[in-house]
């Protein structure tokens, strides 16, 4: 089976890390560069964490240093459920792995043009570096083979009522990357509020007994934490590696082709993205939804890719 | 016990339809009027609709005409639902009920100006009747006991994504009622979309074997079809009558105190009801945002006021 | 030659009370009413700044009490420029004339629906009780002959850069009086802010002699004054009088017609009236915009109507 | 006098290419760079056209092609002003100058962050490529010594009653530049508009009798006519030469500093420059807004530049 080619654009953050190990070594999945963008906490803090997963375990993919702020909107950040760090938990080893000189939109753009259309984004934060590159080389856009992201809610947001965070914190990069004409696969709070990182499931996944697993219960029982002083709830929802369970096995999501808007006209429903299931607005397809996931598969599918590191 | 003093502000429809049977002679409820309003269908016919209703089952109750237009809005009605006459289905005997000669709004104004405090009232349709009630004359808004209203959703709306038809119809109207300051219970597609009037439903209540049982009947029939056509699904949902089913026995509902804003200020999510469930905003509360329903409770209620009927 | 059946609706502020006297006595105007809304003060106070303005110089003609807030927007008057009474700096004799007890919008129905389609609205503060009016009772729209107001601009606001105190006040009212069908003619801040009220308009004024002209040199002083300290300049606009200017001599104003559309979905431009003079939007006209004034002719007037009292 | 350093960003469009031909050979004037932008025209037609302009009178400085479209909005062009080509009128050789391989944002980029912070930015197309170089490298923004654009309005806008085209065109990309922190001295329609291109001015300038001069008198020729039909009026307003005659003569221009908000959030008032004049809003300023032109001191320097060509 060929490899799926994948650049991972995300903003680490706890969710994203466990994307990061869970793409840095699954048979299926080439990662080809890990971009690095400001949301859960600002560039260089991103930058860090994404740097310190990748060493600590061993991950030998180059990571690229993109946008520090929204095209347009003011910088939010998620500290409240990332800490200080913006990955707060684990502790780690001095770093000396180094981010590439190169700007992540410059690589994504170069890579897409370089390729045979044969590329998956994997955006798990805000889309800005995405944006950017759409808007500033557009030739890049016909070369992405599809867009599998996390973000936003057919429901209620976990920012506003209205908004999911990586779409809030930069709406009109959504925007463009959704009206961008190319298959795009969102992994909302719809399903991701469904896979819930319970501490059984810390248990199972520590008993794995390697680095990854290690690792994956410190950053859980922190976010666990915030979580729950945010949310009330037990088990923090594991939202950003849907996108890569996704790619190891579709079946895990139920999709549903659709058209979805980008709300950034209004103040109080900013980053809201309006998914017509229903069809009652009769406008195009520009996304497939996921409305359901398979719990039990995913929670397999997060063991089988922490059990491949040594 | 005392009976709950309510006035009925519907736009029959189908589900309105069911809740003036439910409010039409529980002894819980002393229905002081129905004032009708343009929604489902224009106003002569949700008027024609109440009417016939109250003549068929023998509500003795005085019906009164109110606003044929929303406030802002261009009015839209909701016709590839409950038909061309806003109630198909059913036949109905010659009219003879006629409307009240006051206007609705100046009802409301002058039975609450008039009241004690006691009265409740229970929109089931766009709030423009309570909307105008209360900018013609804001002393009526301390009268209010309070306010149980059928609308709005905290996830997806029914016809948008953002937004619900109640609200939809008249997102205006639907800001002044909820910044009133008087206590609201917010019956949304949350809870109404859960009591889906399949089809042993109506093959319970028909057994009843009375005028009201059979209209149930001949009334679901018509609008389990329309529901199955615009939105795929078995059973219509019986939105309006969550509203008398509370009153009758509140614990029917869960609800959930919280900040309710109107969407009036963008054009793709006009009318959305953001209900800040989590208390991310820390506004103060203004409504009682019901989360979840007891569906057998439900259905049992819909039976026992069917059952008064001869 | 017949008079012009005219409702003052105003919320008198200094030059809404100069409108009154303009209207109160010239033979070509029949004042039905002056019908009040809170704007530039509360009710209260511009209830009685009508009343006091009428009893002062002897105009026998019932005034209204209406609206006590906006229909949507939160209440903002505009005590920085008409003073705590609204109607700062002449003294009045204790007040012995007294509002009618119907309400504004009652009286505007009633008179509306009793007429031969001949009165002219004349609407000089936030257009509340004309937009409720047409609300509660739609039939009152085709017998309005035309609606000559005074509220916003072609260009710059005076209260935010985007829009004029009146329509700013009520911006939803301002879309429903806009969309009503009926003639409307605008004068706006691009006419008023060139009828400066200059020292040597009130000298002009003051020479005449009577209790009028006094008057006006009372308010217009204060005027002055606080239009100075807010924008800088001599000489108030003397905003409100032009309406009534126009229907005594309709060739004061060059006027443009022209689609005029009211913004309510912006928060930063609300209020804004988008008058396409160009014609970019091809949409239907609804307004006459006023353009230009006759400034000397506007002082004629003035003089003309301060001299028809004793 | 040291020279002025700029980098010319533009969509020729006729008054654009009058600003090249002022921009080209003025000893006030080192013009580093002309950067070209898809606005009037689509991109390959701007970039003809400044290449046209550039080879014809012979200005021997780099063009670089930038952004093909707006960041958020769709594309849209001014054709009815500005013909097919986006500079109908002259008959130009064939071209042989070539664009530069560099896009226009890197050179923007790569310039900036080289120099000595003292480069003029002169924008006058919709903003999208100062918005993305500012986005794609933030460090540029200290480094920008000031940026004088066209566009915008005080009052009515030239495409919609509340837009000017070039904000209309990109008004996310306006915001962005509004909101970077340096000065910004804003030339909108309140003073291009009075700076008419009359017949007597087009037989001025053509008396000169060299390349530029008859260049000048077909492009105004066109351009007068477009005008014409579109605006109904004599003289085509010479928008985007008003910031190259700025930074000759500062004394041309009255400025006034003061906060302008750019509005994105509405449908119909999208793209409006709300400059708060008189300070209404108490929020700190962010541009020096062009409110009076001294025409004759315009129209001189124009002759000036005209003349520095053989």
């Amino acid at each position: 089976m060929e490899k799926i080619k994948v650049i991972l654009d995300c903003d680490p953050g706890h969710d994203d890390a466990v994307a990061v190990l869970m793409a840095g070594k699954h048979p299926a999945i080439e990662l080809l560069g890990i971009t690095v963008v400001a949301g859960n906490q600002s560039l260089p803090k991103t930058v860090t964490n994404a740097l310190n997963v990748c060493q600590h375990v061993g991950i030998d993919v180059p990571v690229y240093a993109g946008s520090t702020r929204p095209l347009v909107q003011q910088p939010r950040y998620a500290g409240f459920i990332h800490g200080t760090s913006g990955l707060d938990g684990p502790q780690f080893e001095p770093l000396t792995k180094k981010a590439e000189a190169t700007h992540a939109v410059n690589f994504i753009i170069k890579t897409l043009l370089n390729s045979e259309g044969d590329i998956t984004l994997v955006p798990t934060g805000p889309l800005t570096n995405i944006a950017l590159a759409m808007r500033l080389e557009p030739r890049i856009i016909p070369k992405i083979k599809q867009i599998v992201l996390m973000g936003g809610s057919v429901g209620q947001g976990n920012v506003t009522p209205a908004a999911e965070f990586n779409i809030l914190a930069d709406g009109e990069a959504a925007k463009i990357v959704f009206e961008c004409g190319r298959p795009i696969v969102m992994c909302g709070l719809d399903v991701t509020r469904k896979v819930r990182c319970y501490q059984e499931v810390i248990d199972r996944m520590n008993q794995i007994g390697n680095k990854a697993s290690y690792l994956f219960k410190e950053m859980m029982e922190f976010y666990n934490k915030t979580q729950k002083e945010a949310f009330k709830w037990e088990g923090g929802p594991l939202h950003d590696p849907v996108t890569i369970a996704y790619l190891i096995d579709p079946s895990v999501l139920t999709l549903q082709h659709c058209h979805v808007d980008i709300e950034i006209r209004s103040e109080q429903s900013y980053g809201r993205t309006n998914c017509d299931l229903v069809g009652f607005l009769k406008k195009e397809e520009n996304a497939y939804v996921a409305t359901d996931i398979d719990v039990d598969k995913f929670w397999d599918i997060i063991e089988e890719c922490l059990k491949l590191y040594n």
